[in-house]
């Protein structure tokens, strides 16, 4: 299950992560926490009802918003979803399915997702980053996701960035990677560069793709930006490996040229050989790492919650 | 145990972390690594025959270089100890001195050490960070340091400082923390904008206490350079905890403020409550860390090595 501000999805995954069946429906964010479930629950239902001689486990829930695993509790949401925040989803979801389940943050299963049946498959630790609307991530150790003190690991577009000078970022501070070398961020730097108005950062690949020299600089600019702190991260962290991924990743070659030559002027030398892939479960990675999460039977860090019989009506 | 470049020290610390005795040797690093484990195990052998009353169960081992501690080896090292890289030093070290033996990185023991019985007691996840001649530091989580993939996470220093511009750093690249804000970058940066020599950054430190102007601006940077990455890897990692330690951190409150004020300025509103610590341990930090790892009973992530009898002469 991937809860998000816009649309729920739910799917049948298997084990080794095939989606035997799938169901969707817009999340219902300004009706509450109730309609949220509901509509969670009713996708669990659907699914359930057509699966023809598939026994469902376990619920895996990816959900937006921060979230508590160990708790299984949402701990703060912006206004898209509505009365979100203090929800306990997975005791409410537990009960209104009768599966047992566990949940996580949709970056963190977006990562789960890649390190479980995407890119990184078999590497045992994983540094997942995502560069779309923001920029974001996750540190995947053995098939977990390292949630943090406030269930807020992973914010790596929150480094300060020698690209970023001192444009104001997302969460309030300024100079951070996500002002520059998110899809908004690279949107308003051509436009400040070139002084054209553009739809969005869609358009500037399309210019770039045309030989337009503003917005070449652009997208390169954005794969550097987001190289020279992949890099600086694989110090810090020696991963096994490195997954990128999100919408600005899907700039093309030249985003990727120069997000591989920052990469090798800043990791050292020592950690060269650290392999940087490419994402390869698209919109789909979110879904996958939740039900990673469901196979693991006992959630991120803690057991599964079933319900009590009594419970269930 | 903490074998270092110059020097290896041992003691005998109780669980609680008290050190009930010690001892010290010169670190034979020209002779060989055959000197080096016999110097190690001569200090073991003295420590253990002065015990009254105490029994001597495991040994721990800190060492110089990069260090793999599940195969208990020396993967990496520079020509300050010869003939170090290679050296099974767990196997040796168990053998010779009979005891169950496990071994991490210098720089991973200091961060052990502070989070098992200094500064970041009682924290579950701790980044500690050193600022000495270098900028390293670990992560630990739940009493393990994490290792990273060639034994080498924890290279703190070595992400992209927006204060570093192009110098280069020790590693062979440029920009990264480390050139600017060790100690020997800041004494280099003050004698660049000085103009003048002075000794090391120890005299510079002393200058600024008599209130040269350029001495106070080269101390802040330094400080200021530090908290812009910690407050970017808080918004990374989460870690409940932040301690800091290393000859620059004892440059006094004006390098703290600026620290302090560079985390409040990068940190993400959310965890801007997380704690950053002053490192309490000093010079023991890695002997201490050593003996946590000791008292873990199994290394690091595996069981210690415990010699066969037959081997031990």
């Amino acid at each position: 299950m991937d809860i998000g501000g816009t649309k729920t999805a739910a799917a049948l995954v298997d084990r080794s992560g095939e989606i035997l069946a799938r169901a969707a429906a817009p999340t219902p964010g300004r009706e509450g926490a109730a309609a949220i479930l509901a509509t969670a629950a009713g996708l669990v239902r659907d699914l359930s009802a057509d699966a023809q001689g598939v026994t469902v486990r376990a619920l895996g829930i990816g959900s937006a918003g921060v979230i508590d695993p160990l708790a299984g509790r949402v701990v703060g949401s912006t206004d898209v979803l509505a009365g979100w925040t203090g929800t306990p989803i997975v005791d409410r979801l537990a009960t209104l399915t009768g599966l047992p389940a566990s949940v996580i943050n949709d970056v963190h299963a977006h990562a789960l997702g890649e390190a479980a049946y995407g890119a990184a498959q078999g590497f045992s630790t994983v540094l997942v980053v995502g560069v779309g609307t923001g920029v974001g991530g996750a540190f995947v150790e053995d098939g977990r996701v390292r949630p943090g003190a406030h269930s807020a690991a992973g914010h790596v577009g929150h480094l300060s960035s020698v690209y970023a000078g001192s444009l104001p970022c997302s969460c309030g501070r300024v100079g951070h990677l996500e002002a520059i070398a998110s899809g908004p961020g690279l949107h308003a730097e051509y436009q400040r560069r070139s002084g054209e108005h553009v739809a969005d950062f869609r358009a500037v690949v399309a210019l770039a793709a045309g030989g337009d020299a503003h917005a070449l600089d652009v997208v390169e600019l954005g794969g550097a930006a987001v190289g020279t702190v992949v890099g600086g991260l694989v110090n810090v962290l020696d991963p096994h490996a490195v997954v990128i991924g999100g919408g600005v990743a899907g700039a093309g070659d030249r985003w990727w040229d120069a997000l591989r030559r920052a990469v090798r002027r800043d990791v050292m030398p020592s950690l060269a050989d650290t392999p940087i892939l490419i994402s390869t479960l698209g919109g789909d990675a979110p879904l996958l790492g939740a039900a990673a999460l469901a196979w693991q039977g006992d959630g991120l860090t803690s057991p599964a919650t079933i319900p009590d019989p009594e419970v269930i009506s």
